[in-house]
């Protein structure tokens, strides 16, 4: 496999885990000195058990099947080093059953580490209106 | 200098144009191709003239003085792949001479092209508040 390819395959199966709401196949993903923007609540998350806790609380807010939907993935990798960065619909399940999504920004840098390509860095956002300050969810690819 | 230094240099080039209001100087750190996924606005910038038209909307909102101060910068660089991750207080003056900024998160994909980093993909966000869907401006690092 190529590093583009190896890059693609990682991506794949971590957002399968979350697709699956499964805290640690997500978490396996994370060096353990992890730097991560998230989209909500603080600047950073820093190191992998801030980082855990995190996404245990984001996982038990959307209970039901959770949608992560990949579009438009670009990945850059050499040996040892690379990134990738693709737009994402995330979302989940209402009480109701009402599925409630929108559209992200997703980049990611990673390393490889005994033999393994582990995230060190991941960032997710979404944009905001310059005039409201409200996050747009609104918007389509 | 080491691939990490030059990251390093290039950053601080890159950011002392911004200080400075020089559009030129800005965009000639990226690739022709970049994609951009900027704090504001629209989900992507697809291709420089796309990200040169919205950099010269911001400075122009920004005629002041521009506030860019770079805090924990992380570079992880090989031969011609890297990519590197810091916050950043950012913000201008308005018409009254007040400085308004506020702390964001920064991370940017960078290849050696013809023997020169160039950056092919740059993320700027502010995370959101989840109840209330406001971007988070008053967050300290």
């Amino acid at each position: 496999m190529t590093h583009n390819t190896e890059i693609r395959t990682v991506t794949d199966t971590w957002a399968q885990a979350m697709r699956n709401n499964d805290l640690q196949g997500i978490i396996k993903h994370y060096s353990a000195d992890i730097v991560a923007y998230d989209a909500v609540k603080q600047l950073q998350f820093v190191g992998i058990d801030a980082y855990r806790k995190h996404w245990d609380y984001c996982l038990k807010a959307c209970p039901g099947a959770m949608t992560f939907e990949i579009k438009d993935l670009v990945t850059h990798a050499e040996n040892e080093t690379a990134f990738s960065f693709f737009l994402c619909r995330c979302g989940g399940t209402d009480e109701s059953g009402e599925e409630k999504s929108s559209w992200m920004r997703v980049t990611r840098g990673l390393r490889k580490i005994d033999g393994a390509w582990l995230t060190v860095h991941e960032h997710f956002s979404s944009p905001f209106d310059m005039e409201s300050g409200m996050a747009l969810f609104d918007l389509q690819p």
